[in-house]
C-alpha cells in the first residue's frame, strides 16, 4: 500500500472542507485553536510512518484520552470496572444525564464523559493517594515510544472553570454511590487528562499497540493484554464517537475515538494507526475534516473492518 | 482451523447452558419451539460446512429477516433509504417509540422494528402492488444457493394477531409521514417476513455473501455491491442486538444480528459465516445459548475483528 | 356582579388578540374556522345568560367533550375507572406517546388523548354493542336543558382519515391490555364525540352542574354526584390545558378544558360557568384570545378558586 | 363549623394509619423521627386555633419552606423570576433531572427541588452578600404572629452532607446559566431554609395569609400581594406535592405543599390554614397519615375549592 501517495491525495481531497465547522468554544482556550490546521498520520506495525500537513503542532487530545484512562483502569480492576459502567452506546448526547437518571447512576460506556469520570475514578481508588496524571502520562509515553507529550495547564484549569456540566454529572453519580472518591477529585484528574496535548505523528505512535493485539510491536513491550485491546476497539466502534459512532462506522468501518481539541485516532488491527486532527468540528462535537479524511482512508486503503 | 473440532468443543462446553432463558412466548407460534435444542453451522469462503446439534430443524428467522430486507432495498433505494432511517444504535429495546417521538418519527436503525417497517415500506413502493414476499424469498433462496426456505403461515398470522405494539409503531410513524404506503399493508409484509424458517446450514449459507464483499464465493452471483456489505456488517455490529449490540460487539467482536426465534447470524469478513440457534432468550431478546456459543467460537477461533 | 358590563369590556380589550395564533389546520375541516371569530357566554346558577360575539355560531367542541365523556364512564364504572387512567398532570404534549411507554400504557390523566381512549372503551364496555354516540349527546343535550347539539360527520370523517397519531396511541395501549374494545371502534367513537359542535351560550349552559355540585339548578335534575363534581373540576384546573394546565391555573384560577377548535369551558363552584371560542389556537393548542379572555374575566371578577 | 369535633374524629379515624409508610431517612436527622407522631393544628381567619396530637412538637418542614421562598423571591423580583422558572406540574419526581436537560435548565415550578435552588438563588442576588436565612425566618416568624422558629443545626449540615443530587441538579443549571451565584452558596442557603422547624400550630399560623389574600388577618399586615397569593396557591395545588399533585387534588381539593419531615400546609381561602405531622411517608415523599387526615378534613367540613 503506497500511504504517501494516498495521504497526499486526501490532504488534497480534503482541503476544500478545512475550515468548515466551528472550533470548540465552551472554553477559551481551545477556542484560540487555528480552524484551518489539517494534520494526518499513519504508522504501520513495522514502523513505518507518513505524516501530511501540521503535524509538528501539538494539539488537546480531550476525549481521546478516555482511550489512555480506560487501558490504564482495566489494568488495575480488570473485569470489575464494569460493574459501575457499561459497554453499551447511549443513544444520547456526550454530556447527557437523561440515561444516568434512568439506569441509576450507572453510564453507559467509559468514553461518554459521565463514563470516563467512572474509569477516572478507578484510577484514582488505585492510586492511594498520588496524583494520578504522572500515570497517564506514562502510559501515554510508554506507548508512544517516549514521544514528548505535555499537559496544557490553561486549559485543564478553563475545563475546571467551566466544568459545571461534568460536575453536575460527577455529583449525580456521588448520589448513587456509583463514584468512590471526592467528586472535586476526581474532576480535577479527569480535566488534567483531557489536557494532554500531542502531535498526530506521536498520537499515532501512542495508539499502536491497539493494532497489534495490545504489544508495542517496535518495543515488543505488552501495554495491554490481547483480550482487552479487542474490547477496547470493540468499545471504540461501537462508542467512540457519541451519537455518531454508528455513522462513523457505516462510513468509515474502523475502530475509533474523536476528542473536541479536533483529533481522531483511528484503529486497524494488524495493519496501523491512525491519528488525524483539525479543529472545526460537526455537531456532534467531531472534526469534520477529521471524519472525511478518515472516510477518504477507508476507501482509497480499502482497510474497513467489514 | 479446524473448525470441526471447534464445533465440537463449543457444543460440549455450551450444553449445560441450553435450556437456559425464556422462549418468546408473546405469540402462541413461537412459545411452542423447543428450548433445549442448540443448532450452530459455519460455512468458509471456499464452501465448506460444519454443522453440530439440530441443525436439521428449520426455525423462524423472525429479526433476522431484516437483513436481507435491508439488503433488498437498499438495491432500489440506495442512500435515498438513509432520509427515512438513521445509522445509529438507539439505546432502547426492539419495540421502543420514544426515541420516535423524540426524532419526529425517523427510527434509529433499520434493525429496530421501527426502522425495519420502514425498510419494508421502501420495498412495497417498489414493487407497483405486486406481493413483496416472493422477492425476499428469492434474494434468501438465491443467496443461500437454492436452500429450501418457507414461511411459517401460522406464526405469520400470529404476528399479525398480536401485533399491536408493531401497529403502534407504523401508525406512529404514518402519522409523520415516514410511511409512504398503508400501514396494515407494511405490517402484513412485515409479518409475513418475519415468519420465514430455515435451519442453521441453510441460514449460514445465505449469509455467506456477506464475507465475501456482496459476491456468493460458490456461485460468484453479485447480491449487493462492496460498499453495501461493508456498511450492512457495520450496522450488524453497531445495532444488530437492540441494547445489547455494544456488549455483543465487546463479547464476540463480529457483526450479527439476532431473532427472537433464537437464531443469530455472525459474519467474519473474509473467512466465513456463522448460525447458530437455541430459542432460550436472555433479558435483551437474544438466544442466551447462541450468545454463548459464538462468545466461546469468537475466542477458540480469534475470528474477533478486533 | 355586572357580567353584561364585564363581557363587553373583555370583548373590547381581547378585540385586538382576536386573530392571533392559528387556526388547528392538522384536519382540513377545522382548518376553515374564521379565526376572526370571538364569542363568550355566562350563565350563572339562577340561570341568567350573558353573551358577546359570535355567540350563534356553533364551533367543534373537540377536547372540552372529554368532560362529558369522563361524566359517562364515571357513572358506568366508579372508581374502577382509575385502574386504567391515572389523575396527574403528564407534563408532556397531548398526544405524546413517551409517557406510556413509561408506565406500561396507562395514561396520566383522561383530559390527555390516550386517557380520554380509556374513557371511551370503558363507556363502549358499557354500552353492549350499542352505539355510544347517542348516550354522549344524551348527556350534553340534558345538561345543556336541551340545547341544540349536533356532530359535524364531516369533521369526524376527517379526524378518522387523519388520526394516525390517536390510532397509535389506541394500538400502544391495546399492546398492553389497556383498552377492552377494538381500538378501531374505540377511536371511531372518540372521533365522533370529537365532532360534537355546540353555541357558547350552549356549552356553557351544558357546564353548569359542574358549577353546582352535579346537580342541573335549573332543572333540579341531577347529572352527576357531588364529590364525581369536585374530582371532574380537580382534573379539569390540573390536567385541563395539556402542557399549560400549570399556566392557566396561574393566570385564570378557575378549572377550565380546552379544545382545538378554540372553545374553552370554565367552572366557577357555586356561581356560575363560562365558555369563550376563538379559534387562533396558542403554541400549546388552547385558543389563544379565549385564554386571554378567560384570564381578563378572572380579573375582572375577581372569581378565582385561590 | 365545629372544628374541634372534627379534629377528634379525624384523629381517631387516622390513628390506625399512623405509623405506615416509611420515615425519610437519606439523612441521619430525619430518620430519628418518631413515626407514631401525628398533629393536626387548624387555625381560622378570626384567629381561632384547633390542635390534635403531637403539637408541641416541632418538626422539619423541609419543602415547606418552599412557599416562604417563593414568597420571598417574588417579593424581590416580581414576574421577572418566571423567566427563570416555570410554572407547569412536572410529571416527574421531586429531584427529577431528567426534565432540565430537556428544557435547557429551566426547572418546571418552583416547588421541585431544582425550581426552589433557582428560588433561593434570586433571594440571594438581592441579598448583596448578607445570609438569606434570617430573611426567611424573618418573613416566617411576622406571618406566625412571632412564633418560635428555629433552624435544627444537625439537619442542615446533614443536608449540605448528603446533598450530592441537589448538587447536580444546582451544577447543571449554573452550566446553563441559570443560577446567578456559586451553586455550593445556592444549596448551603437552601438546606439551611429546608432545615426549618415548626410545631403545627406555629406552621398553621404562618400559612393564614395565603387564605386571605395575602393580609394576616389578625395583625392585619400585607405579607404578599392578593395577586401574589392567588399565584401562590395555584402553584401548590398544581405542583405542591411533586408526582402526586393531581391525586391530591383529586382526593383534599385544596392549595397544599408537602416536605419530607412528614409535614403537610393546607390553604381554604377565605377560611383557614390546616397543618398537619406525621413522618411517615408515602412512595411519592409526602406523608401519608397526613394526607388521609387532609382528606377526612374536606370530606367532613365539605371545604374543597371545585
Amino acid at each position: 500500500m503506497n500511504f504517501e501517495e494516498i495521504l497526499r491525495e486526501i490532504e488534497a481531497e480534503i482541503k476544500p472542507h478545512v475550515g468548515e465547522g466551528a472550533v470548540a468554544d465552551y472554553i477559551p482556550a481551545l477556542a484560540e485553536a487555528d480552524i484551518n490546521s489539517f494534520a494526518m498520520s499513519v504508522i504501520t506495525l513495522d514502523g513505518k510512518r507518513y505524516d501530511v500537513g501540521d503535524c509538528a503542532t501539538p494539539f488537546s487530545i480531550q476525549s481521546i484520552s478516555k482511550i489512555f484512562g480506560l487501558t490504564l483502569a482495566l489494568g488495575f480492576e480488570g473485569a470489575d470496572l464494569w460493574e459501575r459502567v457499561g459497554r453499551e452506546p447511549s443513544g444520547t448526547a456526550f454530556n447527557s444525564i437523561v440515561q444516568l437518571e434512568r439506569e441509576n447512576g450507572i453510564p453507559r460506556n467509559p468514553f461518554i464523559n459521565a463514563g470516563a469520570l467512572v474509569v477516572t475514578d478507578a484510577i484514582i481508588s488505585h492510586c492511594k493517594g498520588n496524583d494520578t496524571l504522572p500515570l497517564i502520562l506514562d502510559l501515554v509515553r510508554r506507548a508512544s515510544g517516549g514521544a514528548a507529550v505535555g499537559v496544557d495547564q490553561r486549559v485543564a484549569a478553563s475545563e475546571k472553570e467551566w466544568g459545571d456540566r461534568n460536575r453536575s454529572l460527577a455529583y449525580f453519580m456521588k448520589s448513587f454511590d456509583v463514584l468512590e472518591n471526592d467528586p472535586e477529585n476526581v474532576l480535577d484528574a479527569y480535566f488534567n487528562q483531557c489536557a494532554i496535548e500531542m502531535t498526530t505523528p506521536a498520537l499515532a505512535r501512542a495508539g499502536l499497540f491497539l493494532a497489534n493485539d495490545g504489544v508495542d510491536p517496535i518495543t515488543h513491550e505488552e501495554i495491554t493484554t490481547h483480550a482487552r485491546v479487542n474490547r477496547i476497539n470493540a468499545l471504540m466502534l461501537t462508542c467512540g464517537h457519541y451519537d455518531m459512532s454508528g455513522d462513523f462506522a457505516f462510513r468509515v468501518g474502523l475502530p475509533g475515538k474523536s476528542g473536541v481539541g479536533g483529533g481522531i485516532l483511528a484503529i486497524v488491527p494488524g495493519a496501523c494507526s491512525v491519528a488525524v486532527w483539525s479543529p472545526g468540528l460537526n455537531t456532534y462535537g467531531s472534526s469534520h475534516a477529521g471524519t472525511l479524511a478518515l472516510e477518504a482512508f477507508s476507501e482509497k486503503t480499502q482497510l474497513n473492518l467489514f
